[in-house]
């Protein structure tokens, strides 16, 4: 884009307006009020949100800030690589790493070098999952999805016929894996739910 | 929301899922390529995304965390407030600034009360504009649809006839206010539109 002389910044710009793309890349999640289906980037705020909010709840203590930019980049491959739905996934989980990965080099290489590492970084610490931060976002991203389905009565498993086991062995391992006391809730709230709903 | 024992954490949960609703507030700008206008919690996204890639632009050293934090509260009062335009706005001053006050007492108020305080006042110090990461936090929320406006040939500016002038009076004010870097980036390619487009 444009005619600005630093060239560095021109990346910059370039990197910024491709990021827009995020904002078309739907999920199969809906909206709290069942009016459409979220797109990845509105979903990574909410998660953002979510992390500066539930942060007193991780297991370990986590650098808030640094989950926070973990979950504003973990969706950005989506770009290129499209959304995994987690219950029905059409690409084997070793191409799907691979077209992330190639998404990665693509999008974050359009930056100036060292700063197109650190996202890259990033990204490649959500993905890992091992530290406190990657831990606790990726329960996050676990239970973000959950509340939106109880909120519209069901939601994406409904659609996919899933029963209450499937919903404690799908989301119960990353959303236990960040937090005790966020999973304790989330199951309390998938009981009540599929209790009322006459569901498994 | 449900059945969960811990008060402050129904509390959140519910704070979480009124926050669902920025995504359905629609902004004036169009996405980058054209297919629809852009919702608050899309743009929110965008806004910390911006602040990580540019930080080091702005005038003044800024706390990046900081910024970001900021930029993702910057907009939630537009849940119950609305989005107000910068080229048409129907509310006068006094009164959306009410309005939106209003708004973030009844939505931070959702939170348990220290959070509840600590959340309102990033939002009242990104609304002062006076520290350096509010400052360059609306710097930002100037520049990102300026840019916007430029991926789509005109959008906002040709929608209301806005002049290359009134582009810089809008505009470059919160943008310098924050980074003369970037404000020069930009009249560049502010300059560059009009004369490409052939309107003054």
């Amino acid at each position: 884009m444009g005619t600005t002389n630093d060239v560095g910044l021109k990346a910059q710009f370039d990197f910024l307006l491709e990021l827009d793309r995020l904002k078309s890349v739907v999920r199969q999640s809906s909206l709290a009020n069942g009016s459409r289906r979220e797109n990845s980037a509105e979903h990574s705020w909410h998660l953002a949100m979510f992390a500066l909010v539930l942060s007193e709840h991780a297991d370990v203590q986590v650098n808030v800030a640094h989950a926070v930019r973990l979950l504003l980049v973990h969706d950005i491959v989506e770009i290129d690589a499209g959304d995994a739905p987690i219950h029905a996934n059409t690409l084997s989980r070793p191409e799907l790493e691979a077209a992330e990965y190639r998404a990665a080099e693509r999008i974050f290489g359009l930056l100036p070098t060292q700063q197109a590492q650190r996202l890259r970084d990033m990204w490649l610490e959500f993905e890992a999952g091992q530290s406190p931060e990657a831990r606790f976002a990726k329960a996050l991203d676990r239970l973000q999805p959950l509340l939106l389905n109880i909120a519209v009565g069901g939601g994406t498993w409904k659609e996919n016929a899933i029963t209450e086991q499937q919903v404690v062995e799908r989301y119960g391992p990353a959303i236990k894996g960040g937090s005790t006391a966020l999973w304790d809730a989330a199951r309390d709230l998938v009981r009540t739910h599929f209790s009322a709903s006459g569901s498994r």
